[in-house]
């Protein structure tokens, strides 16, 4: 197996998150809710494709005036989406009347980012009652192929009134 | 001197960049002309502001549709002019014929991203042959006041042919 | 499965790491030959204990004398464990008479550092010709149980004479 | 003025801390007390030069069972410091019977870690009530020269009993 394949197979693979408990019975709608009021996803057509405890997806179609100079997304587009999913993949676990928050995060870009869809796929690794440490895969698709182009690790904090 | 003041005072201050050299006496130039090619700075309203060796800075009005769920500017906007920053920054003090990339960065999201125009300055920390090492401190301006929203630490890579 | 389950298995999983391909065929000698002159790891006891192409594990018991203030093992010797692992993680994939060099790391300290050892286990995310980008997990064992007390995402660079 | 000696005076330049409020007036010697208690500050031979509110100093000579494989500081005992030095400048400007902890940093690596004696420098950025974000600069000291080998954006958390 080569290292992007393996790399690939263990950010894709099934999680088995259904397992993970969301203390908010209601996080699917509470994280769709939320999404649909980022103007800035619609601003570049970003979807919300995912939502399960502690792991969340968004696709985001390749469009030429999201591009750097040349013609690649851009890497705030990249992190755009990363951080996106990193912060309702936090909010997924958090419980009922909360809200998320970016905290900080890292972005490494791996390859140019070129392709026909984006996907960036978040999972929580340590969901905390104050700060919760996500990771996001951010992959290229250009018909059936994926590449990993880069890779967010980053804080989210839970606010309750 | 509040934290504030001191930490603002800092990142304004005047770096005598015109006593660093730049390597391509057309920077300016190429760094205006790149930027043109990125659309997505046009689809954001993002402008160049600033152009010294070793620093560059990016303003961005406020606008409705760049924002997230709480009416803030999104922080995937606030990276995406601080990496342009930081990229362009970089540039100025790369050689001739060279281009640049964003290999990695880190922000720290400080406050809350409302105001009615945002600045991104970015500061070469260390210009390597291949990598150089960048900061950017992002400010909300509403009125007079500027605050510190974000800081970004970063690292650039030059390609020659 | 829990979410601390889960990250573990995620971590621990069998890689088919031996199906990715060094291209020197020396590379554990030379990761071993490369860790013995790192005398701070032989300050801090800590031992190379897996050396495949793309995944190095480094291994340290507890000692009273690498701690904090709270008894826990300093994040700096954390650090330190999973810097070294990255570095020679990336190394493995690299070709004859280079050498290995870190760039940047972050790492996110997820719980308290208590445990009678620490293993950190880095594998290789991307291996590219200058940059190579590598994650660890830094677990704490106690009797039978293994806790992820740290993960780190950072860029090694490949020197070649 | 060279980019090196700009980012120097940057960094090294009088921040007028005594103007900047630290809520326990004790701050300094609980620094103290608390730095006396890290065991590994003593193994590597680190002390504490300056505390201050919001600023905070570390010195430690070199020693050559502290390096890497090329006989630099080891990139673990650069952060060990940094990371130290980050944790005590926010702790200066915590409350009475606060603890301080460390989340997540992030460092580059500059230049070789070579001289006499290293520095670490850490700012606070901003003090927030739950978590601090604070900066540091390590320096290597031969002679009279200072050089930056490495820069680390940390976020340190409070905790209150």
């Amino acid at each position: 197996m080569s290292l992007e394949k393996r790399a690939r197979t263990l950010a894709l693979q099934t999680l088995a998150s259904d397992q993970v408990k969301a203390p908010n019975p209601n996080f699917a709608e509470e994280v769709a809710r939320s999404f649909a009021q980022q103007s800035m996803m619609s601003l570049i057509g970003a979807q919300l494709s995912l939502v399960e405890p502690g792991v969340v997806e968004i696709n985001l179609p390749y469009r030429q005036d999201l591009t750097q100079q040349n013609g690649y997304l851009h890497a705030g587009v990249v992190t755009t989406i990363a951080d996106t999913a990193c912060g309702y993949a936090g909010y997924t676990l958090m419980p009922v009347g909360a809200s998320v928050l970016s905290v900080e995060f890292k972005v490494n870009l791996l390859r140019p980012a070129e392709g026909e869809t984006f996907v960036a796929r978040a999972e929580v690794i340590k969901a905390g009652k104050t700060l919760t440490v996500v990771r996001a895969d951010v992959f290229a698709i250009t018909d059936d192929a994926r590449k990993l182009i880069a890779t967010m690790q980053g804080t989210m904090m839970c606010l309750t009134k």
